[in-house]
């Protein structure tokens, strides 16, 4: 049933528009005795090295500051909230200190006992949201039980708040006007943009409908804009005989946060593959004691597609890489 | 090909789940000889009377009203700016004043001249938004080209927007927090909600992704909510094989503007199908001179549907009553 499913969702989508499209249409060419015979369709794989890509954005933003600072304005400026001792947290906001460093951003670190209490944040958001030294400013998430997240997020200035939480921002988005876009959206569209993936008109299937990542990925796929375009589907754990839906995708963004969800069987070929999700799974073979593993079975399912991101190196440096674009634009906005 | 597609996607969304799955997998019980064994399979078409629905919530309102009143605090007061002469301008504000004075709102037009400044109206919208006198207040589009629509709109103080149209509000829908969410797509969430569809693990697809109808019904359908929890997809002008793509849908909800868009080929048997559009068409044997057409093919179409609106008694009535809804929101959160 699943190779006519693909066959008929291949034919709705593709008909006639790519290299794909004739794969498609003899759908078990792949999987047959006769496959020799059609050799010249195999699909070349290629990986979506956000690694390299997001180098290449720090590269343009380090330019763009030592011009900022030639005219003899400051260098962008961003603060980062850590409150407790959370061991993945501090990872987090070690590494925006380090991607600050080496676009020659000035950084602070704001580190809050996980003992403060909820009005004793909002008076440091305040703070924050009142120095004309710093262009923008997050509060590393999450927080501590006894503070109520979405306060916090809502004391932010939208316009210091280049992680793109703010409902303002959010909104924003939503209607095509100049905002943040929250960093792992904005990192995925970076990363087909600069691959030239061409998106109008095909079927991006999203797994996960988060307020960070799934919701507004789907408002962006689906906009009148390059990348963009996409008939888009939004799919979440209520949805129905998922595995068959996502062999249908043409373009499959992943973020549910289950390790290697996604499976072979699950992904059409020549489809462009991108996993949002990064577990920390023990390895004793590793020195460092774990391994990251993404939403995909990615050894599995990279011979079927025609580009695909990998953990580490893929969505995950596009996402730092946001962050400093979204804070550069804080900077340039000023 | 069309009725293989319509099998397997309802194999795929409805395995054994409604009434609905039965017939689908039979699907060609309706169009053979044999359709008079299958009798017992028809589907019983409803119409969501939006008229009688908006009725009722106009009844509720009201009596919130009362009480209101009785308590000593000032009936909700609902303010629109009519800038020009346009027509259908002049009707939809006309109807917005009339549905404030069946449930015991105050309401004022301001009426502007079209030569008014873009510098003129951000005054009043200002006037407005500081007059305590006012709970909300709406804006009529579409303003004259040489005013900025987005400029008016961003203006407007989010706890008087009671089109829901500014992007603080647009934010909060998408992020799950209190607001006005606009009115259109509260109204259709309203009609699904007082019918109570079945909308968790559908698949729903929604022509159109335009900021106030489309692409807010899209997160709306989307969310861990009631209704909600369905499968989206977005569609609109650049989705490929549209029709093959709607014939897919349990939930077809349209808003695209194009009279007699979808027609009956299109159409799953037993879906729920929504009617957004209304446009008007001449016609000599009407005394206005013309009628209201929407977007669906209703004649040929609501044979298949399990729920189907009509133009004009469908979405348009409760759009309206959102207003009021959202309009006594605004009241009663000051």
């Amino acid at each position: 049933m699943l190779a006519e499913l693909e066959l008929i969702w291949s034919l709705v989508y593709h008909r006639a528009t790519s290299k794909y499209a004739i794969l498609s249409e003899a759908p078990h060419a792949h999987s047959g005795p006769e496959m020799g015979s059609l050799k010249h369709w195999k699909i070349t794989m290629q990986l979506l090295d956000g690694k390299a890509c997001s180098a290449k954005i720090r590269q343009e933003i380090a330019k763009t500051v030592s011009e900022i600072k030639a005219s003899g304005q400051r260098a962008p400026h961003l603060a980062a909230v850590l409150v407790g001792n959370d061991g993945a947290s501090q990872n987090y906001v070690a590494f925006k200190v380090k991607d600050c460093a080496e676009v020659d951003f000035e950084s602070t670190t704001i580190r809050l006992e996980d003992t403060i209490s909820e009005q004793e944040l909002l008076a440091k958001v305040n703070e924050l949201n009142n120095n004309d030294a710093i262009d923008g400013f997050i509060v590393q998430l999450p927080l501590p039980k006894h503070i109520d997240e979405n306060k916090i997020i809502l004391a932010i200035n939208p316009a210091k708040d280049v992680d793109g939480f703010c409902p303002e921002n959010v909104g924003r988005l939503n209607l095509g006007l100049p905002t943040f876009i929250s960093a792992t959206p904005n990192g995925i569209m970076e990363l087909l943009k600069r691959y030239e993936i061409d998106t109008e008109g095909k079927h991006c299937v999203i797994l996960g409908r988060s307020n960070i990542v799934g919701t507004p990925m789907a408002v962006l796929m689906s906009r009148n804009t390059n990348p963009g375009n996409a008939t888009v589907t939004i799919a979440h754990s209520r949805t129905k005989s998922l595995a068959a839906l996502c062999s249908t995708a043409d373009i499959l963004i992943v973020a549910i946060g289950k390790t290697e969800f996604v499976t072979a069987d699950m992904v059409k070929e020549g489809a462009v593959v991108i996993d949002v999700g990064q577990t920390r799974v023990p390895d004793d073979s590793k020195k460092s004691g774990f391994r990251n593993v993404g939403d995909v079975d990615f050894e599995n399912v990279k011979n079927k597609c025609s580009y695909i991101t990998y953990v580490t190196g893929g969505v995950g440096p596009m996402t730092r890489a946001s962050l400093l674009q979204n804070t550069l634009k804080a900077n340039l906005r000023r």
